[in-house]
């Protein structure tokens, strides 16, 4: 496994250069293009890493994972569900379209933009700050390090450009999916700075992978909501690229603007992904392509 | 198991009363819309069932999944989805939207009918029944039942009333994306048109389950191929309430408006039901609802 | 004139019935759906009245017609249109969806919701008072009244709810087609909120029939734009019932949700009518038909 | 005005070079791109000609007007307006969308295709050869000229390379907007394919102008339908670019494929003008141009 990585890094890096890096806030687009780290944590408790992995970045999207976890331990799924759907969209990440079109207002899943600002809504707390902590708990739960925090930088920098979640934002207050606006932004943009290293990507896969259960053998997550989180993941967790990379990789995995991507090989393995010049559809150019030959070469396809 | 699914007919044989049947050719709408029948063959070899298995009913969409094995046997991946994309719609299964706001032309996904007529445009014969002869011989091969054949009564009803997908294949045409407007169409109805039982779904689950081998051991269907067409059955299987179907039931499968479901549970099983009333999304209402439980109760999901 | 316009008043009158107050702010919402009023004022200097005129509303969208004319007064045609299109849109007044199906960002016209929003960020002025001074400036001038004023509860109200403009602004931030978010919503908010009357929009549609001139005989609109307005008035004035309205009366007007219209009959006459009672796309339904039957009586078409 | 339109025609002429010629039959792609022009009849019974004149070229999309007159003498406007609508679209001409988003299968207006295909579908006549007779017969009568007639190799490569009208018209049909798929494709094939000049073209804008009486001075279109043809020419007479042709030219006009424009002055004059060479939009680029330079300066806006 560790040749396999150290060979796969190797091969891959240079993709970077045919990608390009999220430029929307100035964090994200100082990266080095040509950064690839990758990370396994294996049910057996073995753990392997290859390339830039000490690293450290944002979730961007990879937090809605967690905050959709969160919401379905503080609602019931039927609560939740009504307020946003279950279905894929084919649709760019940040789309705005959808809303309108279908049922009034009703986001089409909690993987796109819209989608996760109605889950943020949902978490329950007196304050941002309490529902943050709250978030910020599981996510430490989930790869069971205890020092994971917001890079206050890269928070202040979505807040000060977030036009395109505040314009989804009021949207959403105007059909009545949200009600406070300015506090699921507030929630919404510090979940986005959430910073991690692969390592913590691959453990939080883990724990997917062993249906909640994390590396201290704790069960952070309920079962029913380990599952249901990889099946998103694979119909929507890539962006509007989510139907290839199932094709091609055939693992739940999600995705973020910084290049991360976290998956999860049900009952084997937690994988952590840092490639930060991404492809068109938004998603890390060389992770994602690193991640497609290890599933392939590894024959971790659920299918 | 049988005294499963008995108990799983009973259950659920009554909520056909709350959907449908499709009426959109007389023979559809004459069926017994309180009919349920499910089979189910396991790698086992073990074969069980209960309801009313003996019907015969047309594959309908089901046939998608055969004519894409098919396509992709006779070209390249790159030269099929050149033609039709790979990613999930989030429509109607008889939207003709998204052929226009996406690449001009390409239909986003080979399960939805645009998609699955540029499929049938792309099989190879040197005339339309050549063709099809070749679609019946891998649908016989995988059910490992050379008597399947054409339901024409159905066929001819398709034929005379499919407006919707005579437009869809005139304005592929008018992108250059089909060739001949006219065998695409013929093909595409007589595929519909193939008539077959739980029983034949069930061995053909099974089928795509052991990675293309059948009943008898044969490898009928390429290693690869079997895998691609599970994820699209996850993905896009259930038309637009895949992504819900995904999460209660968690294993591919692909319905017809027929009422027939074929799933496939990897290295475990094939599943064949039939239950002619449809819910709003065009799915087997009861049907749906006993894959759910059987997977749930089994354990079945992938996830 | 005087006998029609009382008749056609007490004729059209009870459509009101029909019709449905604009709800989403209270001063709205309490209006009397049966009033209706109507005044003309002649090229001659002739000035007629029938029903409940002398009641005051607030111009609404109406006011989208002076901010255009101002902003082509400030900028040239080029620098606006570059921002807005010119086109009609068959998509309801709120729709949001056309900001990104076309050139991204860019609203279709200045009648629609999103399109007066970049109108109203073009408006030249140190703080949003000056600006607002300019407007009511250009309203008092056109329509021959230095009393007519902001309806402060009105403004508070729309400022408070109106979720949808926000969005709409922050969407047109997130593509660079407007500048300052807050200022110019609240330009927007204050401009809608200006109280009229009946003779007032009669008067500034008789100055927009006179090719700019106002009842003093002031040249207060540049000709060029005031043919410009009308034409957008018959295009687009009317939500997506201008076509309709456009055959059966033929005359450029504008609606305002509060149930106000502005008329004007090129080289003829300027009329104002009132009904607060609205037809499913949002104009006033009695003032609606009273306007047609006038036009059709006296032969005003312009085709 | 000969000097002036001289001069225009000289002015315009080149413009041609930027455009493109129609190349979807080789008939349109065969045209000269710099030929240009037009022809003025006035009220007085004065005419005048520069340019390219004699030349003859199909009326494509100008038909429309002429058929939607037919349609509305055989049955009431109720009975038409049931099946077309009448807003403007801001979408492209031969855009399929707008079909299915609004009231299921009703086009938007009858100046689209899909709408055109209803109205052809609801001409009266026993055969489509009468149907098309009553078509020829009128265009006849509102240009004064028995002689004009079909131009057959252009129908006939319409006909063979059709496929986006023939998927609308099947489309329309699955909606049952239309009864028979073959004969409205035939009598719309047809109908594109009259040929005439810029003088017929003056002769049909100047009926229209005299709100139906042609050069005979015998009534051929019923007074209220002419001016109900002209406002459609106004809000969607143009495809897209209708709303800046309102603007900068001011008057009635309508645009065909073949670089033909029909306008028409009410109470002065018609226009016909004749540049094949058309803009992105598709209308003619020099005689757009021609015609907006021919309006301002002899101030023949209607606003």
């Amino acid at each position: 496994m560790q040749a396999l990585l150290d060979e796969l890094v190797e091969k891959h890096r240079e993709k970077g250069q045919d990608g390009k890096l999220a430029d929307y806030i100035p964090q994200l687009g100082e990266q080095n293009p040509l950064a690839l780290g990758v990370t396994v944590h294996t049910v057996e408790g073995e753990e392997f890493s290859a390339g830039d992995c000490p690293v450290a970045f944002t979730l961007q999207s990879i937090s809605k994972v967690f905050t959709l976890i969160l919401a379905l331990m503080d609602h019931d799924e039927e609560a939740v569900f009504d307020r946003v759907g279950m279905e894929p969209s084919g649709d760019p990440f940040n789309s705005i379209y959808k809303l309108e079109v279908d049922s009034p207002g009703k986001p089409l899943n909690p993987m796109i933009n819209a989608g996760a600002l109605v889950v943020s809504s949902l978490i329950r707390g007196r304050t941002v700050d309490d529902r943050l902590q709250r978030v910020l708990s599981l996510v430490r739960n989930m790869a069971d390090n205890q020092e994971i925090d917001i890079d206050s930088a890269v928070y202040h920098s979505e807040r000060a450009t977030g036009y395109r979640n505040r314009a989804m934002a009021h949207f959403l207050k105007e059909y009545g999916i949200i009600d406070d606006v300015e506090s699921t932004l507030e929630l919404y943009f510090q979940q986005c700075a959430i910073a991690v290293t692969c390592d913590d990507l691959a453990q939080m896969g883990l724990c997917l992978a062993r249906l909640g259960v994390n590396a201290s053998g704790e069960s952070v997550v309920p079962r029913e909501l380990a599952r249901l989180v990889k099946t998103f993941m694979i119909t929507t967790g890539m962006y509007n690229a989510s139907g290839e990379f199932a094709i091609y990789a055939g693992i739940p995995a999600k995705s973020g603007v910084s290049g991360g991507i976290m998956a999860s090989v049900p009952e084997k393995m937690g994988i952590g992904v840092f490639g930060p010049a991404l492809d068109e559809k938004g998603n890390s150019i060389a992770g994602g392509a690193l991640l497609k030959e290890l599933s392939q070469t590894l024959d971790l396809s659920i299918f």
